[in-house]
């Protein structure tokens, strides 16, 4: 029996480097089959899934991997609007998912949500995305990218830019980089530095500088990991313009940049990277999307089939 | 060749005990059958669903049914707001629909929607919800819950409690319950009483009493059917603070009921039964959902199957 | 190899009287398929639709055809008011839902975006409606409409009837009908004729007349093409109300059309045909939807399978 059947995947924090290399594992096996042999691995097994927050990119990353492995997908894409779930418990919902479908998945704006559901449900529960940290699959489809484009992990320094402060998808990526050798920089404007309330939890994982100079780590990264500024996070729309085109990754810093160094973003991205840099041979953020999808497979094989597959 | 096979699903009041009962059987023989059989039943069958009046909960239950076995679902999850459809009449709406399924599931506001739609669709048509009284499907779904838990209908005691104005599940119920030798007690506020234009319509059917007094009741009771009472119902808030409170269902009231009583509700709950309740062996709510899955899995099959499954 | 093999369906002018017919023999063949024999075809294939312009009725045909020969569908069916999208480019978008699927179904307000589209995607697309004058698939189902009715293209009258200046499938059924040799009469009030800027183009591939006049044609037609005149076209209510009667088709007009002419429309319609035409032998217009959803599944079957099916 494989040790991810029937097991939820909540906080990547859960994972230890021998697990997660497990995943890499199953996701190379099920990149190479056949689609017509994929399609068999979850044949008729249907997928439900439960968005409190709207989230367009990770439910189709969701249900393209389901349909890949020959299940089906069903559920409420923003469960808040939805006039029928109005007054509704999340465990009263999550119960009745649970009932419709052989695997969870929960993207929900608060913190433990996902734990909360996986308590209630009698089947296994993914955490799609919640609170202020928590994104474990994309932190899988990240660490997953660098593997394949870099071919190993270890050793690296990781340059990650941004919004360090509300991206989730920034924490879910650093508590997963905690079970590697890696030389993190934190590179954001001050007013988005990484929260104070989650640093001394991170550095007990991980060995990280923190900056707000992208041009003095430039030379040096061998990943740069670029997340969207958002503009309504800054109440003066003057001090927006300025930080904002200190962060964008053009051709002209690619030029700093290594050789064999690879840029990163979890998508959708605005300008944060100029499209020109879109067809250089350092862009990986496209195949990081496509990872997406079958890192996102392989867990939904192994969790809903006993002896792998 | 078996009597369901392509036709409608209208009204409850359509089916007598035996037809109900041929439902259940099958029904209880879906159930056996494992995920792979019962793939075969309406294997690349299409499920074309239109809600002029949205309805996640049954919209999904219809879903997860027509997957489980085999089939798959596409149509206008709330076609009012749909902007394609503006202007178009039910029936041109109802016509296309039939041309790209093989059955369609009709929601609409309007009493004789699905009547309508019926003779228009050439293909079978299921009533999923209309106007004030028809959900024949919901009804299907609570008798089966009541025998299953029950072992029988006959000779049941059957309390229903809350608004038995509004609630369209609650007539289609009692019309059901209309073929079985029941006592039913219609427990509710003063101002949320059974109509009366329906009134004689059900006393011609089924023996009933009507009281605003749960306690009177309770010890006596087989099955307490709970529905919702909404808020908007009252025009004074003191007045609904008032009924809400004696109507709640809690472990106290609980203590008096029967030992092999159950309690019922069709979902969703807000507060009319308090969580601390869901663990007691009386709760029979989500199995209750999770019949509803079955019962329609069943329904579906048979209309789709000239020879059963 | 079949010659749509892989390749994008962008614009209808794209295509040749040859091509066409390719297409109508490849439908006829798909129609006489049994159902499970055409589940076959596209087995476990995903579509991806990209809608930035809602149109349910497309998205639902397509979405029918792909699931007749055994694919399934996903995608976004509002792009714009999808919040997780906010801001990203169609490139970008359209790069992502290429990697979800293996066909990309796009409508776009914009001219050109399924040509823009097409050479980002490294899957095929399928343009379902651009800008002013683009609905490719429409044109095709509707020339098949015609042949399959009336046995024959060539040498028929055709009168198209409506609002000619903004529908965008008169302006691909025009484009289509360019292949064969028909004459043609466009009638429709002043204001909303056919556009000038298209009318040079439209006069190098066709002969046809325009009129305001129904009545001096109608005897003579063997096809009527009927489109919505909306009423948000006419600042003038008392100016739309004026034409819109003199548009209607109903049994008084159908009297004075010849016995074997048929009537189209592509759907919805408000009230341009009567009701009490439907029953007629000459109303085609559910046929042609119908028609729309095999000719479309015929497409998709030749673009995603190399020696045709």
């Amino acid at each position: 029996m494989n040790e991810f059947y029937q097991n939820d995947i909540i906080s990547i924090k859960d994972y230890n480097k021998e697990q997660i290399e497990k995943i890499f594992v199953a996701t190379d096996k099920i990149m190479q089959l056949n689609p017509s042999d994929r399609r068999e691995i979850c044949k008729g097994k249907t997928l439900g899934y439960l968005f409190y927050e709207p989230s367009t990119r990770t439910r189709l990353s969701f249900d393209a991997a389901m349909a890949s492995i020959g299940g089906n997908s069903l559920g409420i894409a923003d469960v808040l609007s939805s006039s029928a779930q109005k007054g509704e418990s999340l465990a009263d919902t999550v119960r009745i998912m649970s009932i419709y479908s052989d695997i969870l998945i929960l993207r929900h704006t608060l913190d433990g949500s996902s734990r909360f559901a996986a308590e209630i449900s009698d089947k296994p529960v993914i955490n799609a995305g919640s609170g202020t940290e928590e994104h474990p699959t994309q932190a899988i489809q990240d660490l997953f990218t660098i593997k394949k484009e870099k071919k190993k992990i270890d050793g690296l320094k990781i340059g990650i830019i941004g919004d360090l402060k509300y991206g989730r998808t920034v924490y879910s990526l650093l508590y997963g980089l905690g079970n590697y050798d890696v030389d993190v920089r934190l590179i954001s404007p001050e007013s988005l530095r990484i929260r104070h309330d989650s640093i001394y939890e991170i550095k007990k994982r991980l060995d990280f500088t923190e900056s707000t100079n992208l041009e003095e780590h430039i030379d040096d990264l061998d990943v740069l990991y670029v997340t969207r500024i958002q503009k309504e996070r800054f109440p003066d729309e003057e001090e927006y313009l300025k930080v904002k085109g200190s962060y964008v990754v053009g051709l002209d810093l690619l030029k700093q940049m290594k050789d064999d160094s690879i840029i990163l973003h979890p998508l959708p991205r605005i300008d944060e990277i100029s499209p020109d840099v879109d067809k250089t041979k350092n862009a990986k953020y496209f195949e990081q999307a496509e990872y997406g999808k079958h890192t996102r497979a392989a867990l939904l094989s192994m969790i809903l089939n006993e002896n792998g597959f």
